[in-house]
Protein backbone atom coordinates (compact mmCIF):
# COMPACT_ATOMS: atom_id res chain seq x y z
CA UNK A 1 0.00 0.00 0.00
CA UNK A 2 1.87 3.33 -0.83
CA UNK A 3 1.94 6.04 1.48
CA UNK A 4 -1.15 8.16 0.63
CA UNK A 5 -3.18 5.25 0.59
CA UNK A 6 -2.65 4.63 4.21
CA UNK A 7 -3.61 7.89 4.72
CA UNK A 8 -6.74 8.07 2.92
CA UNK A 9 -7.80 4.51 4.61
CA UNK A 10 -6.51 5.51 8.08
CA UNK A 11 -8.48 9.40 8.19
CA UNK A 12 -11.89 7.65 6.42
CA UNK A 13 -11.65 4.91 9.46
CA UNK A 14 -11.23 7.48 12.31
CA UNK A 15 -14.01 10.32 10.96
CA UNK A 16 -16.95 8.05 11.73
CA UNK A 17 -15.54 7.26 15.21
CA UNK A 18 -14.82 11.20 15.70
CA UNK A 19 -17.89 12.35 14.11
CA UNK A 20 -19.39 9.78 16.69
CA UNK A 21 -17.59 11.40 19.45
CA UNK A 22 -18.33 15.05 18.79
CA UNK A 23 -22.36 13.97 18.87
CA UNK A 24 -22.13 13.47 22.14
CA UNK A 25 -19.28 15.34 23.60
CA UNK A 26 -21.04 16.32 26.50
CA UNK A 27 -20.01 12.42 27.60
CA UNK A 28 -16.50 13.08 26.56
CA UNK A 29 -13.76 13.12 28.91
CA UNK A 30 -12.19 16.43 29.14
CA UNK A 31 -9.03 17.72 31.19
CA UNK A 32 -6.77 20.60 30.58
CA UNK A 33 -2.94 20.49 29.88
CA UNK A 34 -1.14 23.33 30.44
CA UNK A 35 -4.01 25.86 31.42
CA UNK A 36 -7.47 25.97 31.91
CA UNK A 37 -8.54 26.41 28.17
CA UNK A 38 -5.17 23.73 26.59
CA UNK A 39 -7.66 20.97 26.35
CA UNK A 40 -7.32 16.78 26.06
CA UNK A 41 -9.81 14.96 25.47
CA UNK A 42 -9.97 10.71 25.54
CA UNK A 43 -11.15 10.94 21.43
CA UNK A 44 -7.78 13.08 20.88
CA UNK A 45 -5.85 10.15 22.82
CA UNK A 46 -7.98 7.08 21.21
CA UNK A 47 -6.96 8.48 17.65
CA UNK A 48 -3.76 8.68 18.21
CA UNK A 49 -3.53 4.92 19.47
CA UNK A 50 -6.00 3.96 16.97
CA UNK A 51 -2.81 5.38 14.31
CA UNK A 52 -0.57 3.99 16.63
CA UNK A 53 -2.16 0.18 15.71
CA UNK A 54 -2.72 0.67 12.12
CA UNK A 55 0.82 1.73 11.42
CA UNK A 56 2.80 -0.90 13.28
CA UNK A 57 0.97 -3.08 11.07
CA UNK A 58 1.39 -1.76 8.11
CA UNK A 59 4.86 0.01 8.60
CA UNK A 60 6.76 -1.30 11.47
CA UNK A 61 10.06 0.11 11.49
CA UNK A 62 8.76 3.41 10.36
CA UNK A 63 8.78 6.27 13.55
CA UNK A 64 6.01 7.95 15.07
CA UNK A 65 5.76 11.89 16.00
CA UNK A 66 1.93 12.97 17.37
CA UNK A 67 0.73 15.42 19.59
CA UNK A 68 0.02 13.62 22.84
CA UNK A 69 2.73 11.64 25.33
CA UNK A 70 5.89 11.01 24.86
CA UNK A 71 5.28 10.72 20.84
CA UNK A 72 5.58 14.74 20.96
CA UNK A 73 9.16 14.59 19.93
CA UNK A 74 11.69 14.69 16.83
CA UNK A 75 11.76 11.23 15.15
CA UNK A 76 15.76 10.04 16.39
CA UNK A 77 16.93 10.15 12.67
CA UNK A 78 15.53 13.11 11.04
CA UNK A 79 16.55 12.15 7.17
CA UNK A 80 15.11 8.78 7.62
CA UNK A 81 11.11 8.30 6.92
CA UNK A 82 8.92 9.30 9.50
CA UNK A 83 4.63 9.85 10.68
CA UNK A 84 3.54 12.75 11.99
CA UNK A 85 -0.58 12.81 13.35
CA UNK A 86 -2.03 15.23 15.41
CA UNK A 87 -5.00 13.33 16.30
CA UNK A 88 -7.26 16.64 16.57
CA UNK A 89 -6.29 19.46 15.46
CA UNK A 90 -8.94 22.36 17.17
CA UNK A 91 -9.96 20.57 20.81
CA UNK A 92 -11.15 23.53 21.91
CA UNK A 93 -13.68 23.75 18.81
CA UNK A 94 -14.35 19.94 19.43
CA UNK A 95 -15.25 20.34 22.88
CA UNK A 96 -17.37 23.63 22.38
CA UNK A 97 -18.59 25.49 19.46
CA UNK A 98 -21.09 25.77 17.29
CA UNK A 99 -18.90 25.48 14.39
CA UNK A 100 -16.75 22.18 14.36
CA UNK A 101 -13.76 23.74 13.30
CA UNK A 102 -11.47 20.40 13.61
CA UNK A 103 -9.77 18.14 11.77
CA UNK A 104 -7.59 15.13 12.06
CA UNK A 105 -3.98 15.38 10.41
CA UNK A 106 -1.66 12.60 9.19
CA UNK A 107 1.68 12.87 7.04
CA UNK A 108 4.70 11.12 5.97
CA UNK A 109 7.68 12.59 5.32
CA UNK A 110 10.97 11.73 4.50
CA UNK A 111 14.37 13.53 4.86
CA UNK A 112 11.99 16.35 6.46
CA UNK A 113 10.24 16.90 3.61
CA UNK A 114 6.64 16.30 3.56
CA UNK A 115 5.86 13.65 1.18
CA UNK A 116 2.01 13.53 1.14
CA UNK A 117 -0.30 14.39 3.81
CA UNK A 118 -3.99 13.97 4.66
CA UNK A 119 -6.84 16.31 6.71
CA UNK A 120 -10.07 14.75 7.34
CA UNK A 121 -13.03 17.23 9.05
CA UNK A 122 -15.10 14.70 10.60
CA UNK A 123 -18.26 16.60 10.78
CA UNK A 124 -18.44 18.28 7.12
CA UNK A 125 -17.27 14.86 6.14
CA UNK A 126 -14.46 16.53 3.75
CA UNK A 127 -11.24 14.16 3.18
CA UNK A 128 -8.36 16.87 1.79
CA UNK A 129 -5.24 14.86 0.53
CA UNK A 130 -2.09 15.77 -1.22
CA UNK A 131 0.97 14.14 -2.55
CA UNK A 132 4.14 16.06 -3.48
CA UNK A 133 4.40 16.42 -6.83
CA UNK A 134 0.56 15.14 -7.51
CA UNK A 135 -1.70 18.05 -6.89
CA UNK A 136 -4.16 18.66 -4.06
CA UNK A 137 -7.71 17.08 -3.54
CA UNK A 138 -10.88 17.41 -2.05
CA UNK A 139 -13.29 14.69 -1.93
CA UNK A 140 -11.67 13.84 -5.32
CA UNK A 141 -11.70 16.97 -6.83
CA UNK A 142 -8.76 19.19 -7.51
CA UNK A 143 -7.69 22.08 -5.56
CA UNK A 144 -6.94 25.79 -6.63
CA UNK A 145 -5.81 28.38 -4.24
CA UNK A 146 -7.18 31.55 -5.44
CA UNK A 147 -6.15 34.80 -7.59
CA UNK A 148 -6.77 37.34 -5.33
CA UNK A 149 -3.33 39.72 -5.49
CA UNK A 150 -3.99 42.96 -3.02
CA UNK A 151 -4.08 42.74 0.61
CA UNK A 152 -7.56 44.83 1.16
CA UNK A 153 -9.16 42.06 -0.66
CA UNK A 154 -7.45 39.22 0.81
CA UNK A 155 -9.04 37.05 3.26
CA UNK A 156 -6.75 36.41 6.20
CA UNK A 157 -6.90 34.01 8.77
CA UNK A 158 -4.90 35.26 11.93
CA UNK A 159 -4.46 32.64 14.24
CA UNK A 160 -4.76 34.14 18.05
CA UNK A 161 -3.98 30.77 19.24
CA UNK A 162 -3.73 30.45 23.14
CA UNK A 163 -3.14 33.13 25.68
CA UNK A 164 1.08 32.45 26.25
CA UNK A 165 1.52 33.69 22.22
CA UNK A 166 -1.07 36.35 21.93
CA UNK A 167 0.74 39.34 22.63
CA UNK A 168 2.74 38.46 20.10
CA UNK A 169 0.94 37.86 17.54
CA UNK A 170 -1.42 40.83 18.08
CA UNK A 171 2.10 43.23 17.30
CA UNK A 172 3.42 41.21 14.50
CA UNK A 173 -0.29 40.78 12.82
CA UNK A 174 -1.47 43.72 14.12
CA UNK A 175 -0.47 46.30 10.95
CA UNK A 176 -2.03 42.78 8.69
CA UNK A 177 -5.07 42.93 11.07
CA UNK A 178 -5.88 46.51 10.19
CA UNK A 179 -4.74 45.98 6.43
CA UNK A 180 -6.28 43.23 5.07
CA UNK A 181 -9.66 42.46 3.37
CA UNK A 182 -10.75 40.37 6.11
CA UNK A 183 -10.05 38.61 9.08
CA UNK A 184 -10.90 35.39 10.72
CA UNK A 185 -10.02 33.65 13.58
CA UNK A 186 -11.26 29.78 13.91
CA UNK A 187 -7.95 28.70 15.84
CA UNK A 188 -7.58 25.37 14.14
CA UNK A 189 -4.39 25.16 12.06
CA UNK A 190 -5.93 22.80 9.83
CA UNK A 191 -8.90 24.66 8.88
CA UNK A 192 -6.96 27.88 7.80
CA UNK A 193 -4.67 25.77 5.85
CA UNK A 194 -7.56 23.79 4.25
CA UNK A 195 -9.28 26.90 3.29
CA UNK A 196 -6.31 28.36 1.72
CA UNK A 197 -5.56 25.27 -0.29
CA UNK A 198 -9.29 25.57 -1.49
CA UNK A 199 -9.48 29.00 -2.09
CA UNK A 200 -11.70 30.26 0.62
CA UNK A 201 -9.06 32.06 2.51
CA UNK A 202 -6.35 33.61 0.66
CA UNK A 203 -3.58 33.46 3.75
CA UNK A 204 -3.00 32.26 6.85
CA UNK A 205 -0.98 33.61 9.97
CA UNK A 206 0.46 31.99 13.55
CA UNK A 207 3.43 32.61 15.49
CA UNK A 208 4.59 29.18 16.19
CA UNK A 209 3.11 25.89 15.32
CA UNK A 210 4.30 22.67 15.77
CA UNK A 211 5.08 20.05 13.34
CA UNK A 212 2.00 17.76 13.64
CA UNK A 213 -0.01 21.10 13.47
CA UNK A 214 0.90 21.63 10.01
CA UNK A 215 3.15 19.00 8.40
CA UNK A 216 -0.11 17.18 6.75
CA UNK A 217 -1.78 20.36 5.49
CA UNK A 218 1.31 22.18 4.03
CA UNK A 219 1.35 19.79 1.21
CA UNK A 220 -2.08 20.29 0.63
CA UNK A 221 -1.62 24.51 0.50
CA UNK A 222 1.61 23.99 -1.75
CA UNK A 223 0.44 20.90 -4.24
CA UNK A 224 -2.62 23.31 -4.48
CA UNK A 225 -0.65 26.04 -5.64
CA UNK A 226 0.15 27.80 -2.11
CA UNK A 227 2.98 28.29 -0.34
CA UNK A 228 4.38 28.61 3.01
CA UNK A 229 7.11 29.99 5.16
CA UNK A 230 8.33 31.29 8.20
CA UNK A 231 7.58 35.29 8.65
CA UNK A 232 11.00 35.79 7.23
CA UNK A 233 10.13 34.25 3.85
CA UNK A 234 12.11 31.46 4.55
CA UNK A 235 10.77 27.73 4.26
CA UNK A 236 9.34 25.89 7.43
CA UNK A 237 12.10 23.35 8.82
CA UNK A 238 9.52 20.51 9.70
CA UNK A 239 11.77 19.55 12.76
CA UNK A 240 13.66 22.81 13.34
CA UNK A 241 12.50 25.88 15.61
CA UNK A 242 10.49 28.24 13.04
CA UNK A 243 9.89 31.67 13.34
CA UNK A 244 6.41 31.92 12.61
CA UNK A 245 4.47 30.62 9.43
CA UNK A 246 2.73 31.82 6.97
CA UNK A 247 0.51 29.98 3.83
CA UNK A 248 -1.08 31.54 1.36
CA UNK A 249 -2.39 31.48 -2.03
CA UNK A 250 1.35 32.79 -3.41
CA UNK A 251 0.07 35.38 -5.18
CA UNK A 252 -0.15 37.39 -1.81
CA UNK A 253 2.62 36.24 0.19
CA UNK A 254 4.93 38.47 0.06
CA UNK A 255 2.27 41.71 0.88
CA UNK A 256 1.36 39.59 3.95
CA UNK A 257 5.27 39.34 4.79
CA UNK A 258 5.37 43.39 4.35
CA UNK A 259 2.84 43.77 6.43
CA UNK A 260 4.28 41.78 9.32
CA UNK A 261 5.99 43.80 12.61
CA UNK A 262 8.17 40.84 12.89
CA UNK B 1 -50.76 34.22 13.74
CA UNK B 2 -49.14 35.07 16.85
CA UNK B 3 -45.54 37.05 15.81
CA UNK B 4 -43.36 34.17 17.15
CA UNK B 5 -45.48 31.39 14.66
CA UNK B 6 -44.62 34.23 11.65
CA UNK B 7 -41.13 34.28 12.52
CA UNK B 8 -40.65 30.43 12.52
CA UNK B 9 -42.57 30.11 9.73
CA UNK B 10 -41.28 32.66 7.72
CA UNK B 11 -37.43 31.18 8.90
CA UNK B 12 -38.30 27.45 8.03
CA UNK B 13 -39.40 28.66 4.25
CA UNK B 14 -36.43 30.76 3.62
CA UNK B 15 -33.49 28.14 5.24
CA UNK B 16 -34.47 25.85 2.37
CA UNK B 17 -34.06 28.12 -0.43
CA UNK B 18 -30.43 30.30 1.11
CA UNK B 19 -29.25 26.33 1.40
CA UNK B 20 -29.68 25.22 -2.12
CA UNK B 21 -28.12 28.54 -3.22
CA UNK B 22 -25.23 28.73 -1.08
CA UNK B 23 -25.13 25.12 -2.72
CA UNK B 24 -24.46 26.56 -6.25
CA UNK B 25 -22.95 29.80 -4.68
CA UNK B 26 -20.31 29.90 -7.80
CA UNK B 27 -23.41 30.91 -10.01
CA UNK B 28 -24.26 33.67 -7.35
CA UNK B 29 -24.22 37.36 -8.29
CA UNK B 30 -22.38 39.20 -5.94
CA UNK B 31 -21.77 42.65 -6.19
CA UNK B 32 -19.43 44.94 -3.23
CA UNK B 33 -21.11 48.25 -1.48
CA UNK B 34 -18.54 50.45 0.09
CA UNK B 35 -15.45 48.45 -0.49
CA UNK B 36 -13.82 45.40 -2.13
CA UNK B 37 -14.82 42.79 0.92
CA UNK B 38 -18.40 44.40 1.87
CA UNK B 39 -20.64 42.11 -0.23
CA UNK B 40 -24.13 42.06 -1.19
CA UNK B 41 -25.58 38.81 -3.05
CA UNK B 42 -28.96 38.27 -4.99
CA UNK B 43 -29.91 35.96 -2.40
CA UNK B 44 -29.74 38.92 0.44
CA UNK B 45 -32.02 40.54 -1.83
CA UNK B 46 -34.11 38.00 -2.85
CA UNK B 47 -34.52 36.85 1.32
CA UNK B 48 -35.42 40.60 2.01
CA UNK B 49 -37.94 40.41 -1.03
CA UNK B 50 -39.55 37.06 0.21
CA UNK B 51 -39.95 38.36 3.84
CA UNK B 52 -41.63 41.80 2.64
CA UNK B 53 -44.16 40.32 0.49
CA UNK B 54 -44.99 37.85 3.74
CA UNK B 55 -45.49 40.83 5.81
CA UNK B 56 -47.49 42.95 3.52
CA UNK B 57 -50.13 39.38 3.63
CA UNK B 58 -50.15 39.37 7.43
CA UNK B 59 -49.13 42.72 9.13
CA UNK B 60 -50.02 44.74 6.67
CA UNK B 61 -50.05 48.42 8.36
CA UNK B 62 -46.60 47.13 10.13
CA UNK B 63 -42.93 48.89 9.50
CA UNK B 64 -40.29 46.85 8.10
CA UNK B 65 -36.98 47.43 8.28
CA UNK B 66 -34.03 46.00 6.97
CA UNK B 67 -29.69 46.15 6.03
CA UNK B 68 -30.78 46.26 1.95
CA UNK B 69 -32.22 49.22 -0.09
CA UNK B 70 -34.14 51.96 1.73
CA UNK B 71 -35.43 49.69 4.26
CA UNK B 72 -31.79 50.81 6.10
CA UNK B 73 -33.42 53.42 8.37
CA UNK B 74 -35.46 53.31 11.84
CA UNK B 75 -39.07 53.11 11.37
CA UNK B 76 -41.34 56.55 11.53
CA UNK B 77 -42.94 55.97 14.68
CA UNK B 78 -40.21 54.49 17.36
CA UNK B 79 -43.00 53.72 19.70
CA UNK B 80 -44.77 51.36 17.69
CA UNK B 81 -44.67 47.91 15.84
CA UNK B 82 -41.82 47.15 13.89
CA UNK B 83 -40.32 44.02 12.01
CA UNK B 84 -36.44 44.15 11.76
CA UNK B 85 -34.20 41.79 8.88
CA UNK B 86 -30.68 40.92 7.95
CA UNK B 87 -31.93 38.96 5.44
CA UNK B 88 -27.99 37.21 5.57
CA UNK B 89 -25.88 37.86 8.66
CA UNK B 90 -22.16 37.17 7.30
CA UNK B 91 -22.80 37.34 3.33
CA UNK B 92 -18.98 36.81 3.30
CA UNK B 93 -19.17 33.86 4.84
CA UNK B 94 -22.26 32.70 2.34
CA UNK B 95 -20.06 34.06 -0.56
CA UNK B 96 -16.39 31.98 1.03
CA UNK B 97 -16.01 29.79 3.55
CA UNK B 98 -15.15 26.51 4.67
CA UNK B 99 -17.34 26.87 7.69
CA UNK B 100 -20.59 28.39 6.34
CA UNK B 101 -21.15 30.73 9.12
CA UNK B 102 -24.09 32.73 8.44
CA UNK B 103 -27.88 32.81 9.08
CA UNK B 104 -31.07 34.92 8.87
CA UNK B 105 -32.59 37.04 11.35
CA UNK B 106 -36.11 38.25 11.62
CA UNK B 107 -37.06 40.16 15.13
CA UNK B 108 -40.42 42.16 15.69
CA UNK B 109 -40.24 44.76 17.86
CA UNK B 110 -42.82 47.53 20.28
CA UNK B 111 -41.73 50.45 20.89
CA UNK B 112 -37.95 50.26 20.51
CA UNK B 113 -38.20 46.91 22.44
CA UNK B 114 -37.54 43.19 20.90
CA UNK B 115 -40.74 41.34 21.95
CA UNK B 116 -39.52 38.38 19.53
CA UNK B 117 -36.56 36.81 17.79
CA UNK B 118 -35.54 34.24 15.49
CA UNK B 119 -32.03 33.30 13.56
CA UNK B 120 -32.16 30.75 11.22
CA UNK B 121 -28.58 29.04 10.07
CA UNK B 122 -29.48 27.65 6.78
CA UNK B 123 -26.51 25.17 6.28
CA UNK B 124 -26.82 23.50 9.77
CA UNK B 125 -30.32 23.35 10.28
CA UNK B 126 -30.44 25.05 13.39
CA UNK B 127 -33.39 27.38 13.83
CA UNK B 128 -32.90 29.74 16.92
CA UNK B 129 -36.60 31.49 18.62
CA UNK B 130 -37.43 33.36 21.83
CA UNK B 131 -40.02 35.42 22.99
CA UNK B 132 -39.58 37.67 25.74
CA UNK B 133 -40.65 36.01 29.03
CA UNK B 134 -40.81 32.64 27.49
CA UNK B 135 -36.99 31.35 27.38
CA UNK B 136 -35.02 30.94 24.18
CA UNK B 137 -34.78 27.33 22.23
CA UNK B 138 -32.85 25.87 19.63
CA UNK B 139 -34.74 23.72 17.05
CA UNK B 140 -36.97 22.90 20.29
CA UNK B 141 -34.47 22.80 22.97
CA UNK B 142 -34.46 25.42 25.65
CA UNK B 143 -30.79 27.51 26.14
CA UNK B 144 -29.14 28.33 28.83
CA UNK B 145 -25.86 30.27 28.73
CA UNK B 146 -23.00 28.96 30.00
CA UNK B 147 -21.17 29.55 33.76
CA UNK B 148 -17.51 30.24 33.32
CA UNK B 149 -16.95 33.19 35.58
CA UNK B 150 -13.49 34.31 34.92
CA UNK B 151 -11.86 36.28 31.55
CA UNK B 152 -9.22 33.86 31.83
CA UNK B 153 -11.23 30.95 31.03
CA UNK B 154 -13.71 32.82 28.86
CA UNK B 155 -14.28 31.82 25.04
CA UNK B 156 -15.01 35.45 23.61
CA UNK B 157 -15.79 36.16 19.99
CA UNK B 158 -13.85 39.37 19.14
CA UNK B 159 -15.74 40.40 16.29
CA UNK B 160 -12.94 42.58 13.97
CA UNK B 161 -15.83 43.27 11.74
CA UNK B 162 -14.77 45.45 8.09
CA UNK B 163 -11.71 47.21 7.58
CA UNK B 164 -13.34 51.01 8.46
CA UNK B 165 -14.02 49.89 12.04
CA UNK B 166 -11.14 47.33 12.62
CA UNK B 167 -8.23 50.15 14.26
CA UNK B 168 -10.81 50.72 17.08
CA UNK B 169 -11.45 47.10 17.74
CA UNK B 170 -7.88 45.98 18.29
CA UNK B 171 -7.75 49.61 20.30
CA UNK B 172 -10.48 48.75 22.48
CA UNK B 173 -10.28 45.16 22.38
CA UNK B 174 -6.67 44.70 22.76
CA UNK B 175 -6.98 43.96 26.46
CA UNK B 176 -9.47 41.89 26.36
CA UNK B 177 -7.94 39.48 23.26
CA UNK B 178 -5.09 39.31 25.42
CA UNK B 179 -6.92 38.00 28.53
CA UNK B 180 -9.57 35.69 27.49
CA UNK B 181 -9.22 32.07 27.98
CA UNK B 182 -9.70 31.31 23.84
CA UNK B 183 -10.71 34.00 21.26
CA UNK B 184 -12.60 33.38 17.80
CA UNK B 185 -13.65 35.80 14.99
CA UNK B 186 -16.09 34.40 12.26
CA UNK B 187 -17.25 38.10 11.62
CA UNK B 188 -21.63 37.10 11.62
CA UNK B 189 -23.02 38.68 14.97
CA UNK B 190 -25.90 36.28 14.73
CA UNK B 191 -23.30 33.55 15.15
CA UNK B 192 -21.25 34.80 18.15
CA UNK B 193 -24.76 35.98 19.30
CA UNK B 194 -26.66 32.67 19.24
CA UNK B 195 -23.25 30.73 20.52
CA UNK B 196 -22.97 32.75 23.36
CA UNK B 197 -27.22 32.07 23.68
CA UNK B 198 -26.59 28.06 23.97
CA UNK B 199 -23.06 28.37 25.71
CA UNK B 200 -20.83 27.63 23.06
CA UNK B 201 -19.02 30.92 23.37
CA UNK B 202 -19.11 33.05 27.02
CA UNK B 203 -18.90 36.40 25.19
CA UNK B 204 -18.80 38.57 22.49
CA UNK B 205 -17.55 42.03 21.07
CA UNK B 206 -18.77 44.29 18.38
CA UNK B 207 -17.54 48.45 17.59
CA UNK B 208 -20.72 48.97 16.52
CA UNK B 209 -23.86 46.96 14.66
CA UNK B 210 -27.38 47.81 13.39
CA UNK B 211 -30.35 46.84 14.66
CA UNK B 212 -30.75 44.26 12.10
CA UNK B 213 -27.13 42.61 12.94
CA UNK B 214 -28.44 42.16 16.59
CA UNK B 215 -31.95 42.41 17.42
CA UNK B 216 -32.76 38.99 16.96
CA UNK B 217 -30.58 37.62 18.20
CA UNK B 218 -30.62 40.46 21.51
CA UNK B 219 -34.02 38.48 22.61
CA UNK B 220 -32.29 35.18 22.03
CA UNK B 221 -29.03 35.80 24.31
CA UNK B 222 -31.35 37.64 27.32
CA UNK B 223 -34.48 34.42 27.38
CA UNK B 224 -31.43 32.37 27.62
CA UNK B 225 -30.22 34.18 30.69
CA UNK B 226 -27.48 35.94 28.82
CA UNK B 227 -27.01 39.93 29.06
CA UNK B 228 -26.34 42.41 26.63
CA UNK B 229 -24.81 46.07 27.29
CA UNK B 230 -23.13 49.03 25.08
CA UNK B 231 -19.30 49.55 25.96
CA UNK B 232 -20.13 51.25 29.36
CA UNK B 233 -22.80 48.92 30.48
CA UNK B 234 -25.71 51.07 29.44
CA UNK B 235 -28.63 49.10 28.07
CA UNK B 236 -28.51 48.79 24.16
CA UNK B 237 -31.06 51.36 22.27
CA UNK B 238 -32.65 49.38 19.44
CA UNK B 239 -32.70 52.72 16.83
CA UNK B 240 -30.83 54.72 18.77
CA UNK B 241 -26.67 55.77 19.23
CA UNK B 242 -25.04 52.88 20.77
CA UNK B 243 -21.61 52.45 21.13
CA UNK B 244 -20.37 49.26 21.05
CA UNK B 245 -22.19 45.75 21.88
CA UNK B 246 -21.16 43.39 24.43
CA UNK B 247 -23.68 40.33 25.01
CA UNK B 248 -22.05 37.70 27.61
CA UNK B 249 -23.50 34.26 29.71
CA UNK B 250 -23.88 37.16 32.50
CA UNK B 251 -21.43 36.13 35.10
CA UNK B 252 -18.56 37.62 32.60
CA UNK B 253 -19.86 40.19 31.70
CA UNK B 254 -18.66 43.12 34.16
CA UNK B 255 -14.84 41.50 33.49
CA UNK B 256 -15.07 41.96 29.72
CA UNK B 257 -16.38 45.59 30.26
CA UNK B 258 -13.27 46.33 32.48
CA UNK B 259 -11.25 44.77 29.86
CA UNK B 260 -12.40 47.41 27.62
CA UNK B 261 -9.95 49.97 26.56
CA UNK B 262 -12.61 52.52 25.42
Amino acid sequence: MSEIDFIRDTLEGLAGYVRGRYAERGAVEVRSKTRATDLLTEVDLAVQRKTEALLAEAYPADPFVAEEGDRAKPPADPEGRCWIMDPIDGTQNFVRGLFPAFGIALAFAVGGRVQAGGVCLPVTGDLFLAERGAGAFRNGARLDVSGVTALDEAWIEVDLGGPPGRKRILRVAGPLIDAAGAVRCHCAAVIGLCSVACGDLDGYVHTGLNAWDYAAAQVIVEEAGGRTSQFDGRPLRLFGDNDGIVASNRTVHDAIIRSLAV
